[in-house]
């Protein structure tokens, strides 16, 4: 429907924007310092803070802003006469305990700075810009994530509410909900606030939680799928104790021999799929303890703990890890006489980006003279909810040093205004490709 | 000196003997039970209990009770008018707590079940035979091992009286010692207890700790050495943290993937140095964790604790597994980027048994009829502390099921009295083969 070109967008200039925008990052980090990081309680104190801010930054702004029934928050910049369905730009405002201040936050300044941009330009985008600032996205809080965004597309499993407990308070999210003013009746229909037919796409900019683009020295990256995993939280390794002195090795059942084996098949596995075949991959044994209680220098360790976690944008290579996973324990195990255990290995499916918005994003990229490559997001993310839910997705990594969920983020405003300037493309020139 | 024939001491009828000694492991393990297993501190209650039953009997069958200034109990047979140096048999009667009813307490029985075969012969052994019931030699009470036979020998640190705490009160070793009677000024002085010139040889039954004896069907076997060690009771190797989703493969400071090459590698030397080089050796890593306020399912490990400990009855051995140790971790650490560190690095060395007495007890097994074999001694013992005296030392391996220190211990008296038969031939043909 629209008649924009392609060129047009690129010609809004995004300073104005990043000038307005970027001030919120010090304001909102600020009052949500905690003496060692910055602490933003999903529907608590510190997230209530940033939402109060970025809601006035907005109505200021001219944005039309509401509330749904989660409390996630709405900023519209009307787009065109006779626009067609909205684009979402979302991301949340939520922080891990001790987080650092660019996680989520950086997502929502960056559509309120895109906005801001077109505003000053005095032009409309094509289509209505929904900003959502959504709730607890982080899962560090009530043990489950993207409460926010599975609300409000009708995917939060009910009984949820009363079972998921806060961590710091041990209360339900139900209460805290009620308390931060969630209209808890309309949740427990577990119907979606919005009409998800009337959404015309799903944009998410966030920081990349890995080194990857810091060393490859790129700005931006454009992710081409959400990882899915295999996981088990608690593996154990049974073997028998023995005096370490008096045990022979062929009467041995050792369990740190036998799960060190594991692990080291695994990495070679690892190595194989990666290296050789080129497939997507992460293997991580984040926990390995022999007994506390019953281990000694001078015992033959008799019994393992560990767990076990696996990451893939192909549903085929995580399938075959597992399988792999499930064989060696069972032929080491034989070998060693130590009986392994794997209970429950628990997964989520790899969920892809929206193919045409991915090369779209590359395009932009390049029509920008912006640096950038397609990677895999190795975390999880609100877009991918919106993914699952059928709508066209896609996600701009913004390059970070040192990780995420810790006061170290690091991220370059030069990097930042670098995915404003791609967002705001990309904006503008969305029509053209989806209608 | 004696005109003893070698064949003459297998007449001694050992059957009184045993019928005699072998109600003292009923009485003693009955007064020691605590309900799940069998006490007996050191310098405590459930020793003394020991020798005073042990003494009590030693006195009926006529033998000449004494005790040295750290309680250790002698009780000695006369031999032979113009008898030579004495030929002493000795063992502990103190049990770690909730062990077995065996270890130890079968080493004094047979010395006691030996006198009484002589005493019931109406003959005289060729030397006065001196029992010992040595005090504290479990490691388990004061974290240090064979407290009564280095007092006897002169060579426990006499820091180690006031350094030395009881795991479960807490109290120092001296205190302990005062209270049980210990003549703690003549401790003080460090100087042996005995002439040790006066000693004709040292010789100790004991159950064996390993599982050896069992899986080969013998019931006796006849020591070599007791294995030397190389130990680091607390190494550490540091990688760093990341998000297990998004750290990839080469990026990674990964603790665990480090310590579980370094843990395959080191199995690997180990098969090679025992099957393909025929080397005596036992190799643990008995405890192996990630750290419990940091680690997570889905955080790349940053660090690992681990123990090491090495057995090996060559002092080659033991140097060559410390060098590959260090050169192995040290090129791991710098292919997975982490950094091992292994501080200190202790060692006792390997102690031969005295090769005439090995050979004498390996034909004394023939002349019996006795299967049996040679093999080295996993776990330290008194007799070490004798052969590092510069005392002959001997040392017979009775078959045991189920390890020691714990309740499971399994010693047949069928195999008691055969390491008794040894110990009676032994004894009558000591002087043939040593004056």
């Amino acid at each position: 429907m629209s008649t924009a070109n392609d060129s047009q967008p690129t010609h809004i200039d995004i300073q104005a924007g990043i000038d307005w925008a970027t001030p919120l990052f010090d304001a909102i980090g600020q009052l949500s310092f905690d003496g060692i990081g910055f602490t933003r309680a999903a529907y608590g104190e510190g997230e209530q803070m940033a939402h109060d801010l970025v809601a006035k930054a907005a109505r200021d702004l001219g944005l039309r802003v509401e509330v749904d029934a989660a409390l996630n928050l709405s900023m519209t910049l009307c787009g065109a006469a006779g626009a067609n369905a909205p684009l979402i730009v979302g991301s949340h405002l939520d922080a891990v305990p001790r987080g650092g201040n660019f996680d989520g936050l950086a997502g929502v300044l960056a559509g309120l700075a895109c906005a801001a941009a077109w505003q000053n330009s005095g032009r409309r985008p094509p289509r209505d810009i929904q900003i959502l600032a959504i709730r607890a996205e982080e899962s560090a809080w009530f043990g489950a994530q993207h409460i926010g965004s599975r609300a409000l597309l009708g995917t939060l499993p009910v009984a949820m509410l009363d079972q998921a407990h806060r961590v710091d308070t041990g209360r339900t999210l139900c209460e805290h909900m009620r308390e931060a003013g969630v209209n808890i009746d309309r949740l427990r229909r577990a119907e979606p606030l919005l009409d998800l037919r009337s959404i015309g796409g799903y944009i998410e900019l966030h920081i990349e939680q890995g080194p990857l683009l810091v060393e490859r020295e790129l700005p931006l990256g454009i992710v081409s799928a959400i990882r899915g995993n295999r996981r088990c939280r608690r593996a154990t390794c049974a073997g028998a104790y023995g005096h370490s002195g008096t045990m022979p090795r062929v009467l041995r059942h050792d369990a740190v021999f036998a799960v060190a084996d594991l692990v080291v098949e695994m990495d070679a596995l690892w190595r194989e799929i990666e290296e050789d075949e080129g497939g997507d991959l992460v293997l991580t044994f984040g926990q390995f303890s022999t007994d506390a209680a019953t281990h000694s220098v001078t015992s033959v360790p008799g019994h393992v703990t560990f767990s076990f976690d696996a990451r893939s944008h192909s549903q085929e290579i995580l399938d075959r890890v597992e399988r792999e996973l499930l064989a060696k324990a069972t032929a080491i195990g034989r070998r060693r006489g130590a009986i392994f255990e794997f209970a429950p290995i628990t997964g989520d499916p790899p969920i892809a980006m929206d193919g045409r918005l991915h090369a779209q994003l590359l395009e932009g990229c390049h029509r920008l003279s912006i640096p950038a490559a397609s990677l895999a997001s190795g975390a999880g993310h609100d877009a991918g909810d919106f993914a699952a839910a059928g709508i066209p997705t896609a996600m701009i990594f913004v390059r970070n040093d040192n990780g995420s969920h810790n006061p170290q983020e690091s991220m370059d405003i030069g990097d930042f205004a670098a995915g404003v300037r791609l967002l705001t493309w990309f904006v503008g020139s969305f029509d053209s490709r989806q209608s």
